[in-house]
């Protein structure tokens, strides 16, 4: 934030926190974790590189979104984020299994009810398709 | 992959490719947007970190995930991956509530059809709670 109190990732990489470094409205010096482990992940640079390419009113969101990738990073190495996409993706498709099958019973029930409500006579009297045999 | 043909990482880099270079098996020579994508994102040192970190017969898919988070930042550079779970996470939410609606709306019809099926006397004389006045 400026000479003498520098955010938490210019205190990581040992350098002078100018008033316009691009870290420090994100990084403050009281969370030292937070930009610790994005450097891990994704490096000092390329999380700079790529907070420039955001516009600023979006950089909050950006850094948060980094902070969350690298965590779920260091706690899965193999799938990170990814493990989170699949296992999310595997319940999407389970539950729109689960979905359809509670709108086939209610399908089911009603036909049933249609039917029970039909008159006994009427329902004899549906006209029965015959297949000849040659 | 050893001397003369370089995998795409070390092409890149422009470094010689030794025979046990990390990047060799995962980034072919053919196909050099896939290491030029991670490299953009994480950093190459990042990566070799991470797959250095990761069992031999896990590499592959750790790479593939990396691959998979890179793609999606850069295609979406303020939420990258976080963007996917997020939405994901929505959909979870939605369709737990349509199978609840559709689960309440079968026990609707079941016990209307309890009620329907006790003959009229019996439903009649069944006991009421009467609730006393002080």
């Amino acid at each position: 934030m400026g000479g003498n109190s520098p955010c938490a990732s210019c205190k990581l990489l040992r350098r002078r926190c100018t008033k316009d470094c691009i870290f420090a409205p994100y990084f403050p010096s009281d969370d030292p974790h937070k930009f610790a482990i994005v450097h891990k992940v994704f490096g000092a640079n390329n999380v700079s590189k790529m907070l420039h390419e955001v516009p600023v009113q979006q950089r909050a969101n950006a850094v948060s979104s980094l902070v969350y990738e690298a965590n779920a990073r260091v706690r899965d190495p193999v799938y990170g984020c990814v493990g989170a996409i699949s296992f999310l993706q595997n319940q999407v498709s389970e539950l729109q299994m689960q979905r359809a099958v509670a709108q086939a019973e209610i399908l089911c029930i009603q036909m049933q009810q249609q039917v029970d409500d039909v008159p006994m006579v009427q329902q004899l009297s549906v006209p029965t398709v015959s297949i000849k045999k040659n």
